[in-house]
């Protein structure tokens, strides 16, 4: 395979896909519900004028182009031969709210700068570079719409659910000349030889390595409990600290015990992020708390471990305190590993590439998790400056990209040699 | 003073009267702005019932009615000689909404009682009780508008403040069939022996302690701060434990420490009752905590270390964990000591009584903590079972009416032959 030979791709023709990805970024943002900033939600007309751009630059490429029944964007460029395997190359395009430029965006447009590069040359499998309209859930609160239609986990009541307008996701299929009758057959047939996602990580881990690039493990698996401290309102002049019980002194005890076990523990993160005590008045001893834990790990075992913990603690520390402490689990995700083969052949592409192939979990979702248990998925993060995302300071510098270019062009050598 | 003396009043006497307190208060409790419930506020028709039916148990004793221009309903009952000094024992009438019907109420139907123990009996001194018709504050946020204008401290130009409706106080007075122009009148003269206020404890010391009676020492001092920790917020999946600067970690952190320092030290309270964090989403870890700090002692200097102390060790731990701790002053309010010799009398009275003498603080305001920088002022408190008030199972026994009767006779002979 010595089209995709590191040699072969000049230096100039590397900066140039850097240019173009960069410039790519900056188009896609531009194209957005809200004017003056960037807002592209679930088929929306901006979503539209984006499929407009990307159809553009994939059928200057020689890529044929479809939009299935969920809106997803399908750029095909075809194998040396027919009836070969193809390697899906994926993310999203619709944005949070008042959002960044790079978040999903850049996964798709460095899968067009990929073809770019490979200049016309064909490899022993197809490329599907596809534009998933919905994986952050805002506007029908359905995340990964797009990946899931694509492996067929999107279950069909599912059309019925209504946005903040009343409008259901299959009005909205409708509404975009899509035929909703046909979301069954979305669903991607065989020969997929494998998934790749490339994706800014959204938070400070490579920034602190000072590593552009890393490679995803494993989808970290989730729990989220809502977490309730039940004690007695008193007035906080007359009542002394010894005949108290003060829900928001244990729920304080508590969230100290949660940040000092996930800190013990490697790569567990435990988060408090909402807190309320009532009745919430300066002056009166809180009778209650109502707090939110949210804990993940790459590890399954660990996370359930660590909720067990956490939740023998606050049962200790309530009963201590007399309190009483109960929990709710609202979600209990468990981690997704990535395909170790599909992994191994990614971290032997950055290697090889230069880099040092930092492997971590991917403490987020990500349409990867989605797919990954129907297909080899691989997944490559991109070092995000200041760990900011969601936020239009989103940012990512140009020598990361050209770091994934290198990567992505070493993965498909590897691959098309293997 | 053998009018008096203990062995005088019989305990068919001390029951009657008891009977007497109990009723008076269920009579009270009645008069309600809110059918159904216990609601008084200022000079509202409830209060007017409630003149009507105290000047009636007054006058029916030979007590000399008036009310003065900002409501205070004042029954004189003269001294064996003219122009001897007063004795004023008060307390107020007014409640929070859906209150119970003893705080403040109990104060004013025991004076009355103790005028009924006495059978037309006179003292060397006066005795005017005073039913004071706002300290709670609930109408007006203007609480001790009574004992204020009493002592002569209550601004004229709060009497333009408005009620929720758009009534101001001196409309409100006006309305009520009084004349706003006279409050500066309302200022009591000279000649007043002191001033004894009977009191439900709203705390649960004197329960914990099988006490039916306590001496109150001192108003406490008050200090109250919002206080504010700023970090980061961060995505709580993909921001590792050390990469964080989680303000309510850090908050927390430091409640455990106001807590820890509150029951070091005898007798001082501190209470976080409120608290924000923001921006409050589960999945967020939260970059800034807005939380409240209400702490207080009967001794200042203890008060002031303290609230230093605690400044100092949320400084502390915002700098080790890259935070920015700020503070604001809300109130700093001085201790009120009651007046030592008056203080000494009372207590004098419990023990005659048979009672252990109990001193404590009072961790709530009264309006003996107002007229107390004018006048020698004491204090006694009843036990409040299960420390409940301001609700409507607040509660007193017929047995601490007893002890309180008994000791307000004492206390009176005390003074009297003192």
């Amino acid at each position: 395979m010595a089209l995709t030979k590191k040699e072969e791709i000049t230096e100039a023709a590397l900066a140039a896909a850097v240019a173009s990805v960069m410039e790519g970024c900056r188009a896609m943002a531009a194209f957005s519900d809200d004017p003056g900033r960037t807002t592209r939600l679930y088929l929306t007309p901006a979503v539209k004028a984006a499929h407009g751009y990307l159809r553009e630059r994939m059928e200057r490429l020689g890529m044929a182009v479809t939009i299935d029944a969920v809106g997803n964007l399908h750029g095909f460029y075809t194998a040396e031969k027919a009836n070969a395997p193809r390697l899906l190359i994926a993310s999203h395009i619709d944005t949070v709210p008042d959002s960044g430029g790079f978040d999903g965006v850049l996964g798709v447009i460095l899968g067009i700068a990929l073809i770019e590069l490979l200049s016309g040359k064909r490899l022993p499998f197809a490329i599907e570079v596809i534009a998933f309209p919905e994986e952050e859930g805002v506007r029908f609160r359905l995340p990964f719409l797009g990946s899931r239609a694509l492996v067929g986990t999107l279950e069909q009541d599912l059309l019925q659910r209504k946005d903040a307008n009343g409008i259901s996701v299959a009005e909205a299929v409708r509404n975009f000349g899509l035929d909703p009758t046909q979301v069954p057959s979305v669903k991607t047939g065989s020969g997929v030889l494998g998934y790749f996602e490339m994706h800014i990580e959204q938070g400070p881990v490579l920034e602190s390595l000072h590593a552009p690039v890393g490679v995803v493990e494993a989808i970290v698996g989730q729990t989220r409990l809502e977490v309730n401290f039940r004690g007695c309102a008193n007035h906080a002049g007359t009542t002394p600290m010894h005949l108290r019980q003060d829900a928001l002194a244990g729920a304080a005890e508590w969230i100290t015990v949660v940040e000092n076990a996930a800190k013990r523990k490697e790569s567990l993160v435990a988060t408090v992020g909402r807190i309320e005590a009532l009745p919430g008045v300066g002056n009166v001893v809180p009778g209650e708390v109502v707090c939110s834990l949210d804990i993940r790990h790459a590890e399954d075992a660990v996370r359930q471990q660590a909720v067990q913990q956490l939740i023998d603690a606050g049962e200790a520390l309530a009963t201590r305190r007399g309190l009483v402490f109960t929990t709710k689990t609202l979600l209990d995700q468990p981690a997704e590993p990535m395909d170790s083969a599909l992994t191994a052949v990614l971290a032997q592409a950055v290697e090889s590439a230069g880099y040092a192939p930092h492997k971590m979990p991917s403490g987020a979702g990500h349409d990867a998790m989605i797919v990954a248990p129907f297909m080899p998925a691989a997944m490559l993060f991109l070092r995000s400056p200041g760990g900011i995302s969601h936020h239009p300071d989103e940012s990512v510098l140009t020598e990361d990209v050209l770091a994934a270019l290198r990567v992505g062009m070493n993965f498909l050598e590897l691959l098309a040699a293997g």
